[in-house]
């Protein structure tokens, strides 16, 4: 009835940008992405029988509101398909995602909570199935299951029994470094969630963007296999640009990047330039991974750190899937 | 057989950005500017006999080359419509479009070119016919023929004859400002002309631009009716957003944006957050230009000053059309 498990973090190097079905979390588009060892989320659950309801605490710290009523639905979708409707539990999360980093540590928090509960109620899901599962807590969480070169199937089926990650390449598959580099915060006026949403029910460029991503996907994994830093890179850094494109062409128009994002760009293009290959990415927010090969990172990181508005680079490798402890 | 013609630039508020026929400069959609009295060229055209090829002197010093064979490639098209093949002239021009301001000086450089060869060939060609020569010697000049808000109807026939600016609202018609910002320079990697090429044949967003254009050029023109400048001013600036993304689907994809490009887009969201009615529009290049009511000029150039990499600000009101000296 008590287990404890730790997920990572994952970057997406195609990305995830829009529902199909809102409730159950389902893609408009498969997408790909790199679990990260730099940041992850450690979580212990623990049913009690002497509970008469669900206890969240985050960093030593009890939660209520919006992220209680998050995990405690999550929970309940493990307790409706064990049938232990009743039986509550205490989670207790250890949170190493600097969320000024600009990474949602919905990823790792929700595939440490779903590898936690079904261990602790003993269901022995196969991957995929805590893949599913997990994806109805956070949908890029369906990808942290696994460790290496992610993807996430949208699937076709109304009710998302086949839209769940899987395993391209492992772990030790291409020694890549991602660069997370967090800059001066502004306030961000359109949250992830609204922005998708907007992007999908609004942008004239989002049939486009769709329409652009199967053979995405299909050249990156190309070269993945191949360990093509170039090629992966630039389709990376080129779905990136689209995706952002996409927000310019809502109604009204928006924009997760600043001035500082800007820089960070144009300190990566630089570096190219000058023959060191570097690639960006962006997520729903100002801040920029830099992908890069580890004989270039003393040259990536100064030219990172000298950029203005940069507050801090913090380096990831290529991390593992979910574990338990 | 001399004549001397001043025309000003414009700067579009839906934007002209992709060729349907490269040769004959027709435009894939129709678009729509504002003429400014900021920026002008005044140029003299005089035909002599005694001249066996033609000579161009711009702002005091002859110039050769591209230019060169800019002007006397369009001085022939009047040669050739006045059947006076092997009749050359000495044109002079003063250019008094900064181009650091990031105005393309061809606009109103090719205006006053054929306003001052038409009338020194004394053809008295009606302004749409004017306008269709000039628009053959760069495309958005054909809007510079006339003052206050134009529109460039980019016509359906193959030979160009239903593609001209025709007026819409005169200059008194509305004291709108423009700032044109000047950015401290960066090196431009892409030309208008290869980035509207390769927009137009690679960009996974053009057919959305595409799309999304008759729209926008119908609402516009209501509001310049109205006078209803938050309509206007929200309408040009997300068209110049959407203009600019189609560059980010692009293969491969490239920005004109530069941070300091980004730092008065925020500048001017900011004011308008503060109640002060402002909006920005972009063309191909770093340099930023800012719509805004005479009322609020104060602040309006207090804020754009007060930005980051801004070098200048320069003011234009709205101007008028060509006119011969």
């Amino acid at each position: 009835m008590r287990a404890t498990a730790k997920a990572h973090t994952n970057i997406a190097l195609i990305k995830y940008w829009g529902k199909r079905n809102e409730e159950l979390i389902l893609p408009t588009n498969s997408n790909l992405s790199i679990t990260l060892d730099g940041f992850y989320t450690e979580t212990t659950v623990h049913f009690k029988e002497e509970l008469d309801r669900d206890v969240f605490i985050l960093n030593e710290k009890e939660i209520s509101g919006i992220p209680y009523d998050q995990v405690t639905n999550h929970l309940q979708l493990f307790r409706n398909y064990a049938n232990r409707q009743g039986l509550f539990a205490e989670v207790r999360s250890l949170n190493k995602v600097p969320t000024a980093a600009g990474f949602a540590s919905s990823a790792s928090g929700f595939a440490a909570l779903s590898g936690a509960t079904a261990k602790a109620l003993e269901l022995e899901l196969d991957e995929p199935t805590l893949s599913r599962f997990t994806r109805q807590g956070s949908g890029s969480a369906c990808r942290s299951i696994y460790g290496g070169f992610v993807q996430w199937e949208m699937g076709k089926l109304d009710d998302g029994s086949d839209s769940y990650a899987i395993p391209i390449a492992p772990q030790d598959h291409w020694d890549l470094r991602v660069a997370a580099v967090v800059l001066t915060a502004k306030e961000k006026d359109v949250s992830s969630r609204v922005g998708m949403k907007r992007t999908v029910d609004t942008s004239v460029f989002y049939d486009g963007w769709l329409e652009s991503l199967p053979r995405d996907l299909e050249e990156i994994k190309v070269g993945i296999a191949a360990k093509d830093f170039e090629k992966v890179g630039s389709i990376a850094e080129a779905n990136c640009l689209k995706m952002h494109a996409t927000t310019l062409g809502a109604i009204p128009p928006f924009t997760y990047w600043q001035d500082t994002t800007m820089s960070v760009m144009e300190t990566v293009q630089q570096l190219r330039k000058d023959g060191t290959l570097a690639y960006f990415t962006i997520d729903a927010g100002p801040n920029v991974k830099v992908v890069y090969l580890p004989e270039d990172e003393e040259k990536v990181l100064a030219q990172l750190n000298a950029t203005n508005g940069v507050e801090e680079v913090i380096v990831s490798k290529v991390g593992k899937g979910i574990s338990y402890v």
